[in-house]
């Protein structure tokens, strides 16, 4: 296996089956600290940079949380209108790492244009992770939820993996990529605007990924193990919370998970959201045993902790 | 006395007598160390989660100091707008909360709406430190200055208190639940349309803390062990700061402290403001010898640092 | 000399020749902690304010990461419209900075406005660190850059800088006043609306700084040992960045630095950029071996550790 120390965390692309396996057993390693039921100083002295050019809570806090819990430091910018890189004549992401790797030993990087981590990888002379990208890749969350997936369900072999929502989102892109390293089908339900494009299915055939197409909820929920969710409208930002009518549901019911449609579903089956959600998950679900977003957020941070301890090379 | 550990801090209402004195004493007790005069670690590895949906620099800034001069960590976010929280489909409390409870010990939330921090509580599985919600309640913020008047002048026992200010807002709240359980007298004066609303007073009356209302300050400071003080108006966020005549007061004179006025009060009376402050406190009362706040302040860290100590376990 | 410890860092003026040494010493000394290489905890239990009205990345990071190299903690705001201190009726400097003081050991403040930091000093219990005043002054900036041309160079004296930008500047102001204490040459390249200050030469006159004045880069490449860049015109932030067309150049050729201005330059000649650039500096000059401002950008950390430990008294 390539080591993981110094190494960039961009894709899932390329991503070996072993090297999925290393991470989660370096994450039930480190569990135990994530709830701090043990304490940790292994990453002491160490700094993860935040490069945040688009708001997130649950990336940028899990990460730091990671690294507060290792007794690691934290630095970087939460928005880049608080930076001048946000400024009109945005300086390019090569003098912006030229910036940044001097003020610490790995970069998490978010960024709404597509491929901007993998130009700071190029620059930089510390690690680079991917926080998401754009339309790109979330490598880091699909780790969680693969890892998620493993620790309630045994293994992601064997699984089948209905995955409702936009899938020119970056999370079904890793998600797509990383089965095919596993005996795994992934079920694809999305609206016609929101299906996956030509090329990733072409990627896929070519690395393998199992996957099939479906049309309503309604067709695939009986047969899934894992019910994997994003939302699949984007939200009408011209409205203001007052403005929308009380009965105003956005999604609709083909690609809406209800209790009623949960009934369908196998007895061991389970429901994982990388949230936030709309109404395309309804929070009676939250009550059925199928719920594990819950855990799958937890799970955030202590992947992120395997992670960050692999690429800093506190393992090895 | 019930325990601290794990204990939410929403509100005043139902504080014990003896609760109060514990964290006062416990505030003496860790008091060198915020001032760098004493170092310590002992909330090494814990971490505090900040969730400010609404600008704050003191409450925040004393929060964290206090997390940081005992060795801890700091993670969250000091703006809604920073993060997807603040998104138009702005998600439940309890989808937050089952995020953030995976990345702290403690929760610190401040929030424009009345009772979010009570609703966060319901769901956490770590403790919840009310940092103000809307009209609500500002308990962390009403210790403090209970704390500093023990300190200034021996007990808050035997004193009456001016309060002076607009009686809707959530320090004044905190205030008369917590006078309930001190031998003092509480003296209200707002103006008529910022007055105490009959429900807070028909409280007061059941808890048995000792109030009544006067219209002036001269009426008043006589009396008064403690000018206690909150703006009594709202500032005019239309006008730019440079369209502001400049002999232009917005407080009017019955509510305003200055020297003058001063010179009517007892010799040995105090003035505390949480700040910042407006024209209802003028900067020629820093020089007297009745100014307080800046000890106010300072104690605010004091106090963050007792309560976090507490309910983090670390005193048992 | 006067030692730094309890010392505010306001401006260059003054600052004696042997001080400047005795920081680009222990900078030197702490060099290897920046990179990782070592491990310090030398600010343990000690914390930085920042206090950030206007946005930066450099300036603040730089202090963050020196902060964190060395075991020490960082509190703050890096934006005033985060804080109510943003709000229309703005606290008063001193009212604000009796808040801060309680919050840590050492305040690294940026203002808008010129002075703000001086005034803060006025009432600061802990040292003050001004991270860049409006028109005023950026000393931390011109000993990070002293600095660079000492390890690269090795010395300040001896050299002509040719400082290219708007010289209403505030590093360009505090390279000026650094210079008086030096065997150094400055020589000055502004457009004439961007001219320096009557007032500001009549300073370095009576300091002794060695200047003149010139029109075109091509006028004084030759004779450069250090050039020393800052933009020249201001962005318009009236356009959005697809509307500028791509040949667009805001700088005029007199005031360029490009590879082939560079051709004609001594052949040990440096080129210094305090960064974020425009078109004053092109890309192409950085594959030159005359680019030393990505050093620059790491002595930033370098610089600001030998500071930090300075004022908090933690080499005496």
């Amino acid at each position: 296996m390539r080591s993981f120390a110094g190494r960039d965390i961009l894709s899932l692309k390329g991503f070996e089956r072993n090297e999925f396996m290393h991470l989660f057993e370096i994450a039930d390693r480190v569990e135990p600290i994530a709830r701090g039921r043990q304490t940790s100083d292994l990453l002491a002295h160490k700094i993860m940079v935040t490069a945040f050019y688009q708001p997130s809570t649950r990336t940028r806090l899990a990460h730091e949380s990671a690294m507060n819990r290792l007794g690691g430091r934290v630095n970087g910018f939460s928005d880049a209108k608080m930076t001048r890189a946000g400024d009109f004549y945005q300086e390019s992401i090569k003098d912006t790492v030229h910036m940044l790797e001097f003020y610490g030993d790995v970069i998490v990087m978010r960024h709404f244009q597509q491929g901007a981590p993998h130009e700071a990888a190029k620059w930089a002379s510390i690690p680079v992770i991917n926080g998401g990208d754009g339309w790109g890749e979330h490598p880091t969350q699909v780790l969680t939820d693969l890892y998620t997936i493993t620790k309630e369900m045994g293994s992601v072999d064997g699984k089948s993996i209905l995955a409702i929502g936009d899938h020119r989102m970056r999370t079904m892109h890793s998600l797509g990529y990383a089965l095919s390293q596993f005996d795994a089908e992934m079920v694809i339900l999305a609206p016609e605007d929101m299906s996956p494009l030509p090329e990733f299915l072409a990627e896929l055939d070519e690395m393998g990924t199992n996957y099939r197409i479906v049309d309503h909820v309604n067709d695939a929920i009986e047969d899934a193990d894992v019910i994997y969710m994003e939302p699949v409208v984007q939200p009408d930002y011209t409205l203001s919370r007052d403005d929308v009518p009380e009965d105003y549901s956005m999604t609709p019911p083909e690609y809406q998970v209800t209790a009623e449609v949960m009934k369908k579903a196998k007895s061991s089956s389970i429901v994982l959201h990388s949230l936030p959600r709309m109404d395309e998950l309804l929070e009676e679900v939250d009550h059925t045993r199928h719920a594990r977003y819950w855990e799958e957020a937890y799970n955030g941070v202590v992947m992120r902790m395997a992670l960050l301890t692999s690429v800093l090379g506190s393992w090895e």
